[in-house]
């Protein structure tokens, strides 16, 4: 049985009071693609902007085998013990090849899910960029205005996602394991630059001195990477997520960072800049699926595609003949 | 006076043909924006397709100070000692805010400019992507055409330029100074890892033993980073530019690593992936060209950045808003 839809009133009410079955609902609003939805996401969030920026935003990113369910859990129960309430926004598991389905969504962060203090909330399954979208920012919006203290946003760390999700937060945390072997096979090049602190994850039992070791060479590589804009120099810390040891530091280290930033002043030039990029990305989001679901166009693409591909059209003619047939019919 | 145009076939042939001034006028038309040009120079490019992709494409990115332009010059004479034709596409000095310019542009490269086996061509100037653009795939492929055996693309290391320059080469070379200090503020976050070999310059004098840990550090640090999907692990060298030592491995380090992707597959599946990369940056670039040229986007877009900035609008809505504008008006 459907249920019948609230009212723009009721879903901004609802949200500021801090309702999360109506914050659910206002999620799943801002997610929808059909065009009556659209217009009323745009409503509430225009009238719960003035409540919105208050939350510290964090991204959490790791390849699958990382433990980052487990880190977020356990980081995430700390977060609350400080008095503060946190929204996760985690990538369906469900919906990624990674390792991380096999355990169901279920067993996923179950101790965290029923703390009373956070809410815990999946990114709408199947977009392309590994669970995370234009409308993350939208789901992060409606979270602080329903009040959260601290949002975690999860990427996987292999895909467009980091850069996307980068964009959108405040620190940007890199979760590791000591022995850059296998594991990191698959990461995108250029997250490491990217990362406020490296997090290496299992420094448990045998683990622990190779951990140690670990710490060292990273702390080394990351002081020859250019300097952050901000002048916060990245840090390595060491964690278990199994046994809660080393948490309350990354704690510490992320307050150390967000008083950094904002006494230079980084932080609030850094979030008006996001917002004035957020435009930018979604312009060219829609202009592209605008030009990509356009039906003159998808008639001819695998054809040019293909000649491209065999070199037999210049990728510029090829891009210039679509051009024009899409600016003519429109 | 201006010259007469010369005739589609008179392009082909003389490109074909290798007449540098041919060339030098068939890269003038491919870079300009009249449509008639445009039309003519996608003619020009269809057909001398089938004689380009022989070049080894070589990006050299690093910030100014680092000696990049006697890097080049140098370099460039010995990879024409070798008897290959060299093709060098360098961004135009006095086009950009760089200490480079400071030298004028008749100095730089003053040797490498009076060598027979060697082209240099500057950038257009005035591109918002320091010099690199969407056009300088095809100027990349004229080279090509025109017969010449190593190309060479100059970028300066601080802005988008170098994710383009990455996706339209074979190897990405990143020059660098010992003492990873002042010099290195302002290079762009996630080149280093993009890099296939790091390459410390002024390793001569004084500088000579920093240089020497420098290599160490580097090597350690890239070490720690994700694994190339070519497998190709990168590289640290050192060389002084000025005293004409360690070129010779450079080059050699270079032959290697074709050798590796080619040997492989990597080579090719790159050089197909990057076409079809670049047919999509094209529709995306005339898509933002279309939409910000637009007069009825340009007419409302400042007001509108101001409410987003200002955070009374939400960046969501604004793109919504300016879509549905820039759509009914098409």
């Amino acid at each position: 049985m459907k249920r019948s839809k609230l009212s723009t009133e009721a879903y901004i009410k609802g949200v500021l009071s801090g309702d999360r079955i109506v914050l659910s609902r206002a999620i799943t609003l801002c997610e929808s693609h059909k065009p009556e939805d659209v217009s009323q996401a745009e409503e509430v969030l225009t009238a719960i902007m003035p409540h919105t920026g208050n939350a510290i935003r964090i991204g959490i990113t790791g390849v699958p085998g990382v433990g980052k369910s487990t880190f977020i859990e356990a980081f995430g129960e700390l977060v609350t013990q400080k008095n503060k309430t946190l929204a996760v926004l985690t990538i369906d598991p469900s919906s990624q090849k990674t390792r991380g389905s096999i355990l169901g969504d279920k067993t996923r962060m179950e101790e965290l899910s029923r703390n009373p203090n956070a809410f815990i909330r999946p990114s709408a399954s199947g977009s392309a960029l590994g669970g995370v979208s234009s409308k993350t920012r939208s789901v992060m919006l409606l979270c602080e205005a329903a009040g959260f203290d601290v949002i975690f946003i999860e990427t996987v760390g292999v895909g467009q996602s980091e850069t996307l999700v980068h964009g959108m937060v405040d620190f940007f945390l890199l979760l590791m394991l000591a022995g850059a072997g296998d594991e990191l096979q698959g990461i995108k090049k250029g997250i490491m630059e990217m990362a406020d602190a490296v997090v290496i994850n299992k420094a448990d039992g045998d683990n622990k001195s190779a951990a140690k070791r670990a710490k060292v060479d990273y702390q080394n590589a990351l002081h020859l990477f250019p300097k952050d804009e901000s002048g916060w120099s990245p840090k390595v810390n060491l964690c278990s997520a199994l046994e809660k040891t080393g948490l309350e530091e990354v704690w510490g280290m992320i307050l150390k960072q967000q008083d950094h930033v904002k006494q230079s002043g980084f932080f609030q030039m850094n979030r008006q800049r996001q917002q004035i990029n957020w435009l930018k990305e979604n312009v060219s989001e829609l202009l592209e699926t605008a030009f990509y679901q356009n039906n003159e166009i998808q008639s001819v693409l695998e054809g040019i595609v293909q000649k491209v591909e065999k070199g037999e059209l210049p990728a510029m003619n090829a891009a210039n003949l679509l051009m024009r047939k899409f600016l003519d019919k429109k």
